[in-house]
């Protein structure tokens, strides 16, 4: 990078992000990679295997994929070299492509998870973004009631591992809605937000049904669907892979994806966060071949970051340490002839695994409270030449602002 | 997503990935989740924290920033909403854009890690990505040995982390080249590549000197220069720090950024894998203030993260288990009645902290075992009607080809 020649200039520039894309700050970025590696730890325990694909990929393998709303919502540009591409706009397409690229040399099945974010022109509004992460995880290459247990199930543990408990998945099968209009099946849907009068009215309405006498009937008859076989294979395996029956249930009349998902659908919703679910997925055995010229079996999820980030605020999830730094301790400088000591136990006190930072410069003990706690660091050292005469250091705590007189070694046990 | 509509009128597409663009298969995307948890947890315990800004930025935050040779590089576009925007070309100027905008969030010195990926229309060569990780740590906002040797200090420790065992910082000022022509510097920089006898014809060729008799006493003033007291402060810090003697030393021809850098230098060279520097840094306290309207200063370092890839991989320096999946064992499945049981103990494995999945059908045993080979997996355990009788199961090395009968406790054991 050259120096900045028009730093003088550049005065009447915003200083500003673009409408919809983000910064993190340390803190929201600590609780994010907590988040991100809770995900990946989970997720791997199960077998799932981390890939990447590229931000920017030729224009013709994305659009037209995720249909005209899709293709208008897709930053596309023509590059340098005339190339025309686009930026990724889901991880679904590009696992496609990868699928149809490393044929040979993925195991069958492949069960990959892929974290990246990715790119919309959305119109921004509370919760939506132009730039954010999506956390998918999906099983290519077979068609089994296990495979879409294990999607389900893989899934829930994410959620427990984050610290929600009370969760319910709620599965269907789109079998459940053969021949039904699409009409009928985005009604149904409806049912939990509008209840079952609201359903039958809009039956009506929309001339689905010709009478109230015939939604209820159709109504009823959807709830009273019984589980399919395959759903009834996927819930013993949901047991038998240790998810507790409160945690799931039938719900005949859940749609997502129609024109997506072609077995088992499901949705989580956190029961003390009811803003709709924050991570759904389902069985789609139509799409992944795409590019391979075949059918490819395919079931999978996406957890919503933001709205699971938002939830674990909300519910108070994020473990107390996420609202400290990552130092547990800052080893003040009390002046310029001691600072090489202090400089010394920092040393130590990280070759025995405590992440401790020292001041970096010789300055008021003041501001060097401040700097701890500004960034959130529970304890400062203070090694003056009293510490130093009785062989100790002095701990203190900016919590509940205590302090003592310690020899290091037993600061050490102590933070350690 | 949409059904691919046209999946059937794609079959003339070209199914890859864009020049210089890369996707990364599990084997790959682990090791570099290895390097990236090895860079963060060393870069957490001196206290950086971790931040992040959008892959896309106003244009004119971005450009006349790196020069006529970055505008070209740099991958600009027009917005559906008509505004010109770039990608993230580097991580230093959207670094002072943060700063300059959350001044008074961010505690003084901000100590930050970025690691994200950056996109460049570069000409693709050899270890030349167009999108490719840049791995940076800065300390913004203080001016001191201190800061400066703690940068080297983390870097260094990076390394170790990694498994470098021989390498060495070279360390300069850039006060040691006070007085003579960006020519002049940029040869005394060549002296490690093309020797004295190099450096002093080149002087006389470019007319730098007037006669090899002047060149050679340049160049001998240089070689006898003694490290400033600057630099004599850092190195007595480093070495508190813990960084050995052997692992750094004054290089009062080391020239890198010259018209970026202020103050101290610095360069690390793997002895065993000679191909030039993989991180290299300085001090900076011109640039950060751009958008803020003064100086501010810092000091920093970039990991090559491909080369450091390389190396690592070069080297052997990646753990052995690197090269098997994240799953630990596959249960496999004996026959249709027995597979919930295998779902039963895959559960039970995983409750103990082992990663370990089920096979998701029944199938073939030696399919079973061909996927647990393919994908790396060093255990498989077998169950059938024998194993469930005597109530133990068969665990297989697929290492070494031997197996035995245990009870799932033993296994539980041996595999945690």
């Amino acid at each position: 990078m050259k120096n900045a020649q028009n730093s003088d200039t550049i005065t009447d520039m915003q200083v500003q992000t673009l409408k919809g894309f983000r910064d993190f700050l340390p803190k929201e970025a600590r609780k994010r990679k907590y988040m991100m590696d809770t995900f990946k730890k989970v997720f791997e325990s199960y077998g799932f295997e981390g890939m990447e694909t590229p931000v920017l990929e030729f224009d013709e393998i994305l659009t037209g994929k995720y249909g005209d709303e899709g293709d208008k919502l897709m930053y596309r540009f023509e590059d340098n070299g005339g190339r025309k591409v686009a930026m990724r706009y889901d991880q679904t397409v590009p696992l496609a492509r990868f699928v149809a690229q490393y044929n040979n040399l993925l195991p069958t099945p492949f069960k990959r998870y892929q974290i990246q974010n990715v790119f919309r022109a959305e119109n921004t509004q509370k919760g939506r973004y132009r730039e954010f992460i999506q956390c998918d995880i999906d099983t290519v290459g077979i068609d089994s009631a296990n495979a879409d247990a294990e999607i389900i199930a893989t899934a829930a543990s994410a959620l427990k591992a984050l610290g929600f408990t009370k969760f319910k998945v709620l599965i269907n099968d789109r079998s459940v809605f053969e021949g039904l209009s699409m009409d009928a099946i985005i009604v149904l849907d409806k049912l939990k937000k509008i209840g079952e009068d609201g359903v039958v009215e809009e039956m009506v309405v929309k001339g689905i049904c010709t009478n109230a006498e015939e939604a209820k009937n159709l109504l009823q008859s959807i709830i009273d669907t019984k589980p399919t076989e395959r759903l009834q294979e996927i819930f013993e395996a949901l047991e038998k892979m240790g998810l507790s029956k409160e945690n799931f249930e039938f719900s005949p009349t859940l749609a997502r994806g129609l024109d997506y998902y072609t077995g088992m659908i499901f949705e989580i919703e956190a029961e003390e966060y009811p803003v709709g679910s924050i991570c759904g997925g389902g069985r789609y055995d139509k799409l992944i071949g795409m590019f391979a010229g075949r059918d490819i079996p395919a079931v999978g999820f996406a957890f919503g970051f933001d709205r699971t980030y938002e939830a674990m605020d909300a519910l108070n999830l994020f473990p107390e340490e996420m609202t400290n730094a990552t130092s547990k301790v800052l080893v003040s400088v009390f002046n310029k002839k001691l600072e090489k000591k202090s400089i010394e136990v920092s040393s130590q006190l990280r070759s025995n695994n405590i992440n401790a930072e020292v001041y970096l410069s010789e300055t008021k003990m003041e501001k060097q409270l401040k700097y701890a706690d500004q960034k959130g660091i529970p304890y400062v050292i203070i090694l003056g030449p009293e510490e130093v005469e009785k062989n100790v250091v002095t701990l203190k705590n900016l919590k509940d602002r205590t302090q003592q007189q310690l020899p290091l070694e037993d600061v050490i046990k102590k933070l350690a």
